[in-house]
């Protein structure tokens, strides 16, 4: 991998800033310990689609050379938070002792996040009030520093923070706020949320003019990655899908968060997105977001899909997803920091249409079938890799 | 549609014949009764890939041009098997007397089916020896006659039989022989079973010099399309696949034939062929099928895959697969046979690769992901619709 | 079988009226054209403890000496109600037509429905406003005109009618008033729906001095009568249940009629009490009711239990239920029927505790756990004998 | 809880030892760690009847007074096997750290095991060849030994090792060779697994003269658990059970040791038994033991049940069951080993049939539906505490 000319070229090998919004939260804990173990040869990258072929050969970052910072209102700082995701068998038992290092110094770089749902008009300490600007200019000063502090050759900034109720009105909710920050300190920015983010119609014109690449929303984990391959059997296959029914039990912050009807409400309405777009029509049936908290960070995903046949015959397809959120999570918002590092350095701008391989509710207009997303990746993998020879060639 | 010029050109429009070994099973009676049933306007065409778009507008052969004959080694009429299928739920009520007119001269055009298996080598009436090469002649110009009795422009065989035994020896096992018969009489060939038919070293010079196209083999109908789609999934997340274990239960005439261990052997080759090419390896894991009465045409497939996500966490998915072999098997059975037949009628030969998407052991050297197939398929449409194009041009 | 002296003993054998609430419905219909088919000797019992030992021997009404009445609002004759339910599965095609006349006889006793939700306060023609008191009136008579003009030696009432919402405030919902009319004309009540019924505190006082048996409530079908049973197992084996989740998915009028929360809500109770009282404390988890129309009168149950074993160990129980409500309410329906008219005969009077077996939230403080409330079931049974037994000796 | 007079009374307390066959198994280890860290108030007795109302008051020995030893053909120590029971999610992590010392200690009295299948008739040493005679003389002292070296009140044998072929002829099976070193060293003797054990007609009249209790066989632990309350629910109800069909997929060494079709078919034999014994007649269907080491220790069980409602109407229920075998069985070995303990300090001889609800197969001629099983349980436990309260009372 190489950098371009014209960006400042630190030596031996650049290092790039990831910056995390909700960067103590379980996905990001899972991140920055599994880039550690896996850059150490502790662990093969499992669920990481960037080691894999093409993607190896595209010129992206390696992992050893990314850093990690980021916001977060909460103040347990990552190495405990690593041991209570090992003690729930989302870590392996060890990993958090064995990654001390990199977790103490990523914890060293996160700074206090900023306006909760509703602060964003004031402080409490009875000082001038803070506008959503000036949010935004301090967020942009945290990721700015840290790029300098640490000599980086830049940053993408990543939100993973638990999902925010859908705005009420036209205000900006928070998650907006730390997007608007990202291009304000030029970085590119990726949402792994059902979070508003860039999808502001106030951030429009910024998102434009920044020059940025940009890519979200939602990531695609589980039920909805499983629907993203099984809806387009159906339609080719010609049955006809009569209902769609979920049910989704999940403990562990996000549970919680999602009992938050609203908060459902921005998931579900990405999910059944895919269902209508691969569908071509939305079938009957609900979703339903259920927090068990005896269930910690596992969730599990029944589906039920009430289908005709030939002659109008009735079948069904049932399907039970058994999985860890922040493990599956966590090595596809890796993927997505190198990717989007990679699309800045070629220059690339605006939304990313290619990765919807990656989300619920991609930007764009692409494909909703997994396989046609996997073969726009693939392309997007040769867009990178292209320049990327091009530039080896004439070095 | 057109016929080629080379072709004798019935008038008013072409009729095209079917001619199914296996004529009075489940799958043969669902295909026939559905057939006219769709064609009159009392169903829609689900299940049927050609019926919709891009093949509705590659000169296939309208469902009303097919007419249906063959073999079988029952006795039982279609009329009264329909109605066996209606009772069991397979077929809708009323649906056995509505086509019972078309159920009828079907029938009319059964003839006995030949050796059963041990039987090739002599009959029991004492008379001489009949060998597989008078086995062939007998079947073949069984077809001859279908044809011109009904003054088709051609017919394609199709194999809906019960699955047969693996031929424990260098002999050519029944379906062999009434594969060769069709390739003597002239007429393209399907394969829907996991029995040997074409595939047979023996005949591999005759399919070669046929200059006949033919496909095959063992149709992809519920787990194993599953696992299709699935299998990709999670190749192209980098999910580590641990194992996959299935169980099928079927009653049926399907589940007792494949209660024979042989010819269990010979259905989850397939099978597994589907794993281990999607997923690049083949994963630890068993496939049972049981026989199990009750259930009678209904088909319940169980299958659980454990993976490994980041970090080496477990996951599980599993799916549970409630159809009816039958009427999923029915409406691909009538595609094939209109492909095979616009195959011919283009002028191609030889073994159909593009038809993957049926079948879980195809001919030919195509993708084993369902997304790819169904890309060759929409290819394989083309190639008949341009040739049809530009036929049509220089008329 | 035979009538006490002190009650008016027709000849040749005593018929016994079973008055529906809800007579039109899918549970009335199928208990209606079911008693006749298993008295014909078309099908088995299959369903109806009542047929079995030891209830055969305890003096019960045969199945050939119900008569069937009711009241509706809707206007669907039965023989057409009969039709569609054969239509969607419920019923075996060709029974309507077997039953015809028994259908047509049921369906002439049937007598408007009266308050809907809401009407109780008064009529839509401007006429005089007709008050709870009447209400009860009018339904009483026409319970008494039904047994007299059939000659009957009595009659039991049973409520199968959808769902209604909670009453809001201490007003008597349509199921009190039902509930009260059968008291007031001298008849055994059973509630098999979630209704209010006998319920309430303004009928108290009425139950307890109308010197009849009464039965409920909410019917024990699928999901909860799993419930019941592997409540105990968890609890007896010292297995620390953690949550137990749920979504059923319905259609047919049930579908719709729960998808009120509030009518859901009258349900989930019954379900959750079976929870809390089988376990010793309610688990996490929720229980969803979705309605699904495509699934006709079909109904799946999904429920997940995650529990704790040895040292903390997490395991999980899944169990999905396919069942047709209808098809399994109907035969404890008539066992009801059967039991209270029984009942009635040997002189009980007020809650029937022992029936908890086929209830969600039976009257009374028996057991909760099927096993035991089979126990108790077979007891009552012995009540009801031993007694016929001594009336026997000394006739 | 007292000893009684004609035993020798240790001071201050008794101590009884357990006698594991397959000492280093998984269940032992697992029995034994639990036990020290129950004892320890490490963690709740979860999973343990007799740690549950009735049981606590009927005289069993306290965890803390067992003491474990046994015999077993492998060589890895008791600490390194809970080390990988931890790392496979077993056990708790941390746990065989904290009871290091106790999983030594009961190491120190692991002795090694006797003849494998076909090792009953010689040495490999050339020396004399050692007869059953002699293997049960070997064992018998081993037991002995235990017993005076600890000085303890005795001692209960409990075979836990893995499941042996069902054997060929009339040759006693190593388990069977246990079973009598068990008696001849004057101890209970508990079989928790489907192996031949007491149940050899060659050892019929050894049990009935040797004046000791002894119970099994073949523990119930998960699919037949649930069998054997499911069971019971559908003859209750009346629904007739057409199909009950089953797989189970386990790794760790249980997997390997029934992938042998022998060992499978005396496991698959207890299975079978329940549900003929609960339904009254044994319904369609197969049961499947597959072999998956990517499971470990984990084992899933999926069960269809086909089964008829009124008139026919077709429903299935399905359960998926994901537990920990190890886990599960435990703590019903140290119940077991408690309740023969006492049952040896009563008096008790033969058979112990009210330990049905343990076993797949039990001994005498109990109930097989759980419900009733637990009710006879609670009556043993009776029978205990009633003799120790009148014992108390005249001491």
């Amino acid at each position: 991998m190489s950098a371009e000319p014209s960006l400042p070229t630190p030596s031996p090998a650049p290092r790039h800033g990831v910056w995390f919004i909700g960067a103590r939260g379980s996905v990001a804990t899972t991140a920055i310990a599994g880039c550690a173990a896996v850059a150490a040869g502790l662990h093969p990258p499992t669920g990481m689609v960037t080691e894999t072929d093409p993607f190896t050969s595209c010129g992206l970052p390696s992992l050893s050379s990314l850093v990690f910072g980021g916001h977060d209102t909460v103040d347990c700082p990552l190495p405990k938070r690593a041991e209570h995701l090992a003690a729930g068998g989302v870590l392996p038992h060890g990993l958090p002792s064995a990654v001390h290092a990199e977790l103490v110094a990523a914890d060293r770089e996160i700074r206090p996040g900023g306006p909760l749902p509703g602060d964003t008009d004031g402080d409490t300490d009875g000082g001038p009030v803070r506008g959503d600007d000036d949010w935004i200019d301090v967020f942009a000063a945290d990721i700015r520093d840290f790029v300098a502090r640490q000599g980086l050759a830049g940053a993408v900034v990543v939100n993973v923070a638990s999902t925010e109720p859908a705005p009420a009105d036209g205000s900006l909710p928070p998650s907006s706020l730390y997007a608007a920050a990202a291009l304000r300190a030029g970085c590119p920015y990726v949402n792994f949320t059902p979070s508003t983010g860039l999808h502001h119609p106030a951030l429009a014109a910024l998102a434009e003019s920044s020059g940025l690449p940009y890519a979200g929303r939602d990531g695609k984990t589980g039920q909805t990655l499983l629907r993203s391959v099984l809806g387009p059997m159906f339609l080719q296959r010609a049955l006809a899908v009569r209902a769609w029914s979920g049910t989704n039990l999940l403990g562990g912050g996000d549970g919680a968060a999602l009992a938050d009807p609203a908060a459902a409400a921005a998931k579900n309405a990405g999910k059944e997105r895919v269902l209508a777009d691969t569908l071509g029509a939305a079938p009957e049936g609900e979703v339903h977001i259920d927090d068990v908290p005896a269930l910690g960070d596992w969730k599990t995903a029944w589906d039920h899909i009430a289908f005709d046949g030939f002659l109008g015959s009735r079948m069904i397809l049932q399907t039970i997803w058994q999985g860890c959120d922040s493990a599956l999570a966590a090595p596809l918002v890796l993927d997505l920091a190198r990717l989007a590092v990679r699309a800045r350095e070629k220059g690339l701008t605006g939304p990313l249409g290619e990765l919807g391989f990656y989300f619920k509710d991609p930007v764009g207009d692409g494909p909703s079938s997994l396989a046609e997303q996997y073969t726009e990746l693939k392309r997007f993998a040769g867009r990178l890799r292209d320049d990327a020879e091009t530039h080896e060639a004439h070095r």
